[in-house]
């Protein structure tokens, strides 16, 4: 992946504005588990995935967790950045799900760039509507869908995201996607093996009857 | 409320921008309750307050709401034009809460100075961002505080807004406000007025204890 494949108004940079992201940009390597940007105390800079995958989540105060958003290959990490953005008034925190490559672009370079150039602030600004609609949709599924569906839909999507039906995953790891707690994820696929949807097993899930999970999703 | 009142970057616009869109403004008052924009299909425009009150909130398909964020005197609303951002992949409805005058500036001519002024389209941005963390506020409400304290919080918000202790407002409302039900909401208030903190009449909550209801509130 090179730098101009992420930015699809690239030809709109002017010769030196591409010099200076090629220049500044960093290859950047970390292993699965590594938290790459923590809260608003950092600002990392704009992470440009290479292969792998990140989730964004946050925290509260009793240590829960939930995720707003994942990105993989080919996608851009702006809050990584939030710095460049003042009224951004959030802490969230990015961790690498796998062994992911990146290029790191340096906040300040980005910034200066963007002041310049108006086809790379819109650009920005789609980004951000973009990571805005994953946290609108994360709302929605707090808001208005029980709990049964969103474990569904989560393990689906999983086994999507792996190309695989047997789910390598704890329920705390489950429980810290949805915001819920071990205990809790840890009744409902009991109740979905019950019920003859997944197997479970120690550090995996088993899905069993898809057709099924997806009746429960979309009910 | 001039218009220049509303955008710090106006300076940096050409003076052919900036009688563009003084040229292209139009003042729009509407009664308390007017929904001003529904959802994606409507590109109503970009709205500046210049006095009421607005609120913007999603509905889910049995017809609850949530308000995520509220706009009021300066404030501009930029979702009420999310038809210039393609990555916006999110309804939102917008309705006045009080009676409301602003200026209305169509979506197509302020893209048309979003392509070509940096300024505008970074202040675009943080208008977005300031929005986006509106939204990652109420996810944490959600996920991580309980009801008693959300209620606490909005009556406290309400008599700020209001500069009363007397709140004109019915249980549903509320219930719309939170992302609740009426009955829910209802059984809360009794709770509340068993403990001496609000007095519920027809139509009105009154605070009679704020204290207390703040300490529910940190709780």
């Amino acid at each position: 992946m090179e730098l101009h494949e992420y930015f699809p108004m690239w030809h709109k940079l002017t010769d030196a504005q591409q010099n200076e992201l090629r220049r500044v940009a960093s290859p950047w390597s970390v292993k699965k588990g590594t938290v790459i940007h923590n809260g608003s105390l950092d600002c990392t800079g704009l992470l440009l995935v290479r292969s792998g995958q990140l989730r964004a989540y946050i925290n509260s105060e009793e240590g829960r967790e939930v995720t707003v958003y994942r990105l993989f290959e080919r996608d851009i990490c702006l809050l990584s950045a939030s710095c460049i953005m003042n009224s951004i008034q959030f802490e969230i925190t990015i961790e690498a799900e796998k062994d992911t490559d990146m290029w790191i672009i340096p906040p300040e370079v980005f910034r200066g760039i963007m002041d310049e150039s108006a086809p790379l602030a819109n650009y920005t600004s789609e980004l951000m509507a973009a990571r805005f609609s994953d946290a609108m949709w994360l709302i929605e599924q707090v808001m208005w869908k029980s709990l049964d569906k969103r474990v569904a839909s989560f393990l689906l999507e999983e086994s999507v995201i792996e190309g695989t039906d047997t789910l390598k995953i704890t329920h705390e790891t489950i429980a810290n996607h949805l915001g819920s707690q071990r205990e809790v994820i840890t009744r409902m696929l009991r109740y979905f093996q019950n019920e003859g949807m997944v197997q479970l097993s120690r550090g995996t899930v088993g899905i069993t009857d898809i057709e099924k999970l997806r009746k429960i999703e979309m009910q």
